[in-house]
């Protein structure tokens, strides 16, 4: 059985493998929360780089608040992975989107890092059980999906494979957690997560709309950035039809309007007894079970602060 | 050729037909902007209702800035639908989702308003075709789609069926955007227009998601809260990515992730050389042909301004 070497709260020294976008996003996340950063990353102009990643990142990083002793002199550009990762008591891993090459370097971390040290990936597809196939210590592999830019955006969407101890991905959902990150900790290893699918099959009945000429790509922006999305920052699919529903909440919202008209390319799983089941209590876990009058006002409460803060930064 | 009766900068005296949840927001919204609106609804409590609803969204609307004499005492409860509509200036048509209900009503709504009146219809998804059948004077008669709650969310989605008048659909447009509304003026009757379709896409993902165990409805809220949803009300699907792909735009990202990836139960359309284009140069239209840099600078701050926005309102 595998066992962490030191708790997530004591964790000080973090390893970030990849510094492009992604990677460089999490060298600043981190380093804004005070930690120490060694990074690595093999493009021969990857320390010019990352630090004009961190430079760009860290004014929005101070108006949001900083960690105690958080600065950008806390960061070391190692010569390589090895060095990078030696005395780490975290590695985030941000390679391309290349199964071949995440494997690969998911296995060289892993025989140069610490066997207690937890290892995160951030893909933003591929499953750990894929991923982990060639390394020595699969156990302590776990992804920890972030979303651009990873120092603002706060979601981490966190699964383990197959050969991953249960206690190694409970270990990364807490220090993601304690650096300051939404984690939604997912039991099953699903291709692109959970957001990016949502998000992808959005995007696609945009592009069918926009193949068949229904739609324009700027009639499709408007729509969402002046509609549902000023909802989403704060009310998920659920929420938005528990409240279609007024004071009947979701479940009559699925006797009114059902779940299988003709709006999307995309078709409805039938829905069964369980899965009306599922939707009626989720939507009540979410609420708290509130009457939809305080869930209105609390909605229309967010809103103005959303429409408010979009003014002033000119949007 | 129908001709409107009045410059749509002219309106004062607004029609309302049907007061619910929809109607009763639409209300709120055009007495916020200074007009005198005059509502009907069949049911017996409509009034004392209606004037609920406008009590509660007030608030809000007075928060966010109210035109000049805006004042809830300008609305005015009709007997009749024939009362309702007879000298106004502007109709708007929110009754339940029902076509034979709301073919019925427009037809009503069309026999007893000045023929120059233009009608608009809430329909979260029929095409006005579908529902003018029934109409003496079908060429003034318009889907005009909002969003929930239609006092502050802008979006209103306008297009006509194919028995009205191009210059109806036009004057719809000018007129909501001159209260204060975004207005997508679409060319093609699609049902469930633009934005539900999108939303709609999304929840299916989600539903299936749940149906087969993949995640729970709780899981689905945070990954759009705290994910994706915080771009939401800024950057639509095709700017975000723009975005990821760098330097290189939407271009680079339609070669590097492509379109057709397993991460939906939604199949994308072939990427051909056409509908590339269009994306191209939609995504150039849209973000001005700002450079990544920019674009990434002016993101951040909208997320921070987002962020803090909903800090402050307890989110």
């Amino acid at each position: 059985m595998w066992q962490p070497s030191i708790a997530p709260g004591a964790v000080d020294r973090i390893a970030c493998v990849g510094a492009g976008v992604i990677g460089g996003g999490w060298v600043a996340h981190f380093l804004a929360r005070g930690h120490r950063v060694t990074a690595w990353d093999p493009a021969p102009d990857a320390e010019e780089r990352l630090r004009r990643i961190v430079g760009a990142a860290w004014p929005a990083l101070e108006s949001l608040g900083l960690a105690e002793g958080a600065s950008p002199d806390r960061l070391t550009v190692a010569a390589t992975l090895e060095e990078a990762v030696a005395d780490a008591e975290f590695v985030q891993e941000s390679a391309p989107e290349n199964l071949e090459l995440k494997s690969d370097l998911l296995a060289r971390i892993d025989a140069a890092a610490p066997i207690g040290v937890v290892v995160g990936s951030s893909t933003s597809g591929y499953r750990m059980t894929d991923m982990q196939a060639a390394a020595a210590h699969p156990e302590r592999l776990v992804v920890g999906h972030p979303f651009n830019p990873p120092y603002l955006v706060p979601l981490v969407e966190v699964v383990g494979g197959e050969r991953t101890d249960r206690a190694a991905v409970e270990w990364a959902a807490e220090f993601y957690t304690l650096t300051g990150k939404r984690v939604v900790l997912m039991d099953r290893e699903v291709t692109g997560f959970i957001a990016n699918r949502l998000q992808e099959a959005l995007w696609r009945e945009a592009l069918h709309m926009i193949a068949e000429g229904e739609a324009t790509v700027a009639q499709i922006e408007t729509a969402v950035t002046a509609g549902p999305g000023l909802r989403w920052p704060f009310h998920g699919p659920s929420t938005t039809f528990h409240l279609a529903g007024g004071e009947g909440g979701i479940a009559h919202a699925l006797d009114h309007f059902g779940v299988d008209g003709p709006w999307t390319r995309l078709d409805s799983p039938p829905l069964t007894d369980e899965l009306r089941k599922a939707l009626v209590t989720g939507a009540a876990e979410v609420t708290g079970g509130r009457p939809a009058a305080e869930l209105i006002a609390e909605r229309d409460r967010r809103l103005i602060a959303v429409l408010r803060a979009l003014r002033e930064a000119g949007a």
